[in-house]
């Protein structure tokens, strides 16, 4: 209840920042994120695993069935500037991942906690509010050499 | 240089046992890997991230470039019935996470370790040696109902 | 230029209609049809080959860089209910392919015919005018079982 | 049951040529071509569109279950040299598209006729028998700039 209170004010945040968020399209933190962007008016993206258009949350402005499963992870965090990684599915410890690989910025809040052979990862950012994580995220999209 | 040492035994047990090693197809853990697989008469296939077959390290039996790019790891976990990761890279961190999501036997040496909000992963099996990374792995595989 | 102004009222048309537009998101049809659809205020979605956000037309109201390449033309046809092929281009034959695997409705106008060792397919439904592709396109969406 | 002949063929020649066989692993021409490469020990990799490693046809001797679905076409014409269409099949429709739109070498033998809105298309090349598509495409691979 606390991770969909924080994830429906990451989203109201970013839709007030102007901000399109792309999420998995289902239910949980994606559907509360979801639900915050779009009570401001903003633009919600849903990548579904499955086939089915109607399996998005109702939060979605657009819902794209991209038959593509667990790869579709892949495609969140490819068609994004930035990430913020809320909760501990694993499906969202592979976005964290994926993110790092490919250099996109990464905020966690209240999620995966990793220690690489060579020790825990600072590289990672981690924060405790919605407020600090949407600030982070977006300076340092804005940071970031095009 | 350990790392490297099981890489390479890993993947000679591997090949003893008769399994086919897939693995990103590129250098460090995944030459070293396929060295020992092919020292030992195994075949080792390569899920190649770009278009140029010869990318692919020499040891590879088969080399496929996927133009995939980072979606390729989700390719080698959902062609594999199970893996030992190795070695703490980002990559390697996003097939643990697709492993555990779609619940594929994975067995870990030298990696990550995680730590969800709810506490550490003790879902994710850590092993000290090749033996018996190989060993758990394939009796894991052997015991899930097909 | 004929082949323009057929995508640009076809665009027209979709949007007047309420669906939304989804394509490659790049120049030629593609940037046709979504200035067409964006003059009337439509969605436009452009699912790009490659990583670089401003690779999409102006046109676009969401630019999303897959970095699948050519396989994204799959994720074109998986990610919408019906499609309107126009012009003679490759990648355009492979959604033209397979839409017609998957059971999408599909319309061609000024597109590819293509005859299979059994004969012409009547199956593809061929038409000249914007009109008739738009009407048909979605008739056959709205008569499908969900 | 004269196009199994043609592909059991084709697939024998490739073998003897040392050639590596790759197709979507599951029955028809691609279980034809397979047969033939394998009764001369040839390798036969199948990257079939599920997730169940069982439905590749009897004659793999690498079955990788891809769940990529139709999306994995684009895969077996990406992780190819080159490419000979065999039969009227839209998936094999889309194969050649792909090939022609990424300049593979591509051969047809009882296939797809296309016509694009410019009129035929020469550049697809088709011939009569197995022994002429086996030996053309592999002139025409090693003829490539590398």
């Amino acid at each position: 209840v606390e991770e969909a209170r924080t994830a429906e004010r990451v989203g109201a945040l970013l839709a007030e920042a102007g901000a399109i968020l792309i999420s998995g399209g289902l239910g949980g933190v994606m559907s509360a994120s979801c639900k915050g962007a779009a009570g401001r008016g903003g633009q919600t993206i849903g990548l579904l695993p499955g086939w089915d258009r109607t399996d998005g949350n109702p939060y979605l402005t657009v819902s794209l069935p991209t038959g593509l499963h667990e790869l579709r992870n892949g495609l969140v965090i490819g068609t994004s500037d930035g990430a913020i990684a809320i909760g501990g599915g694993w499906g969202t410890l592979s976005e964290v991942a994926l993110a790092m690989r490919t250099g996109k910025p990464l905020v966690a809040i209240r999620s995966w906690v990793v220690t690489s052979p060579e020790g825990p990862q600072q590289a990672l950012s981690v924060v405790d509010t919605p407020e600090e994580a949407v600030r982070e995220v977006l300076s340092a999209i804005k940071a970031k050499p095009q």
